[in-house]
């Protein structure tokens, strides 16, 4: 099987269609957390994306290729998380149905995310086996277009755009920190930065408990997490063939953090910054504490993916 | 005795002056909160201005226009909260000694907060009396310069520039909500708003249980709350002979809000602003969703005013 690899160009065209339908997240410094990292670090805020994080931006792009007869049968996905959010929030902006194959243990704020933007919920049960096969039978049904959360060229191209905009507010940055679950952002930010300047550095960010990404690229072979427990739940995502290819090409190495390293990382965020991010979405920052061997003195960028979190279950105390 | 009520050119005066000093805090937006609003709303985000809060304009105004042999001396006040430690991040910008008269009850945050920006801390009981008597202390001893957190010339004149931004950036704005606590900031937005634009609303906006600015413009005359109990614990202080004064002739209305209100419309700019505001912060939002008659259709600026808050005691289990 030949794989199709996005192009620098596939992520410019990427840009121009989606640009009216996303936010231009801002990208925000903090000289507290400079002082701290010894460096300079450029945060882009992708918590303050569309639905609140930068699945939003694959998404959209997924849901504007439709051709008009696809796009009346609808979309479809399986997800817990910020996907299923993004997928039905730019399919009710298109006027089209989303079905969504959702675990029944899934947390009900996100349950009521989806609610919100329309999305239609299949109940199922929590393992990937009964999510496929649910999805399986929504697709029958309905003839919906499968929108796969990263292993889709489209929305990996729609993630891009968040990296392609850092370093085109950033052209000084040296360095980028990216989490990675399934891949998406990580695969799209590489193709970006490498694109634009091919002497960035670009590291994968991952929770040493789900770090099917440093274990695939050590054996040079995908080597999923079976059943990984980890407070970064975007995070929990095994690499696909397309963004394993495009990783291991691409991106310099695979940071593994602790769970204490991520939700330090995340309250130093929220003190600082006062803003509000997701575990998951601190894991690029927790790696860039690990490893000041590769920050120090010069200018990184930091991906904060997004921050949909319980508010009313927050890992602080725990720390 | 004659109060010397600050102009619109002192405020611009002051804005020259402290410009490379503070951050020009961003002005945000947000489509849901706008639907839920039923009108268009600027948030001016002081939570992410220096210390956390809209305190370091004044602070850094006073300490700014400090002689040098004034400097040499050091500044002092008596705070438990954001004015303290803004008074001493300004005073180790400038390497002057910063003094504070804190009472012992202070909660941990505030006063590790103090002392990382190098403030000298004495430590006194929880009684404004008590207070009193140890500023006065320690300005017998040093003949530092005190800086009262609101009922000063110089400070009124730095936090007018909050509101001065706000109205640069959006001069289409048509009304204007700003917490009340000793009503400095209330104060310098009413000056800065009413000189702009004469025609812009603007409302106080206060804990129905610390409602002395209130029922002091109900009165015509200060009345000061006694042992006030509100979440929001920024704005326990009482209004000075200064601030009523310029509050009786440009704001409209206080607008009274409850607890309840309070811990809603926080949880609300969290969940889905993705920003960190403290409870005093969310008291001029909850007077908006209170009182839709005064925004319906309009365009109205709201001043986020600190995101300083204890992240291992939140309120949002309690609503």
């Amino acid at each position: 099987m030949s794989l199709i690899i996005p192009t620098y160009q596939d992520i410019r065209e990427t840009h121009t269609r989606i640009r009216g339908l996303i936010h231009r997240t801002p990208v925000l410094s903090s000289s507290g957390i400079n002082t701290i990292a010894g460096s300079t670090l450029y945060f882009k805020c992708e918590n303050f994306q569309k639905t609140g994080a930068f699945k939003y931006r694959g998404a959209t792009n997924a849901v504007s290729l439709l051709t008009e007869p696809e796009a009346s049968k609808g979309v479809a996905t399986h997800s817990s998380g910020n996907h299923a959010a993004a997928l039905a929030c730019a399919s009710q902006i298109r006027n089209i149905p989303c079905y969504i194959a959702m675990p029944r243990t899934a947390p009900k704020n996100k349950i009521s995310a989806v609610r919100s933007y329309g999305g239609i919920i299949t109940f199922c049960n929590p393992t990937l086996r009964d999510r496929e096969e649910t999805l399986e039978r929504i697709l029958s049904i309905t003839d919906a277009s499968f929108v796969h959360p990263y292993d889709n060229f489209n929305v990996i191209c729609g993630q891009a755009t968040a990296a392609k905009e850092l370093l085109e507010d950033h052209p000084d940055t040296e360095a980028l920190f990216v989490p990675v679950g399934g891949g998406g952002i990580l695969s799209g930010s590489a193709v970006s930065a490498k694109s634009l300047n091919d002497k960035i550095k670009v590291y994968g960010c991952e929770p040493a408990n789900a770090d099917d990404a440093y274990r695939s690229l050590k054996k040079g072979r995908i080597i999923p997490s079976v059943n990984p427990v980890t407070i970064a739940d975007g995070l929990l995502t095994s690499l696909s063939e397309l963004t394993f290819e495009i990783i291991r090409n691409h991106v310099e190495e695979i940071l593994t953090v602790s769970e204490h390293d991520i939700v330090t990382a995340m309250k130093i965020i929220w003190e600082r910054m006062k803003i509000i991010i997701e575990p998951s979405a601190a894991v690029a920052f927790a790696a860039v504490l690990n490893n000041p061997r590769l920050v120090h003195g010069i200018k990184a960028g930091v991906i904060l993916t997004g921050g949909n979190t319980d508010l009313l279950n927050l890992p602080f105390a725990q720390t």
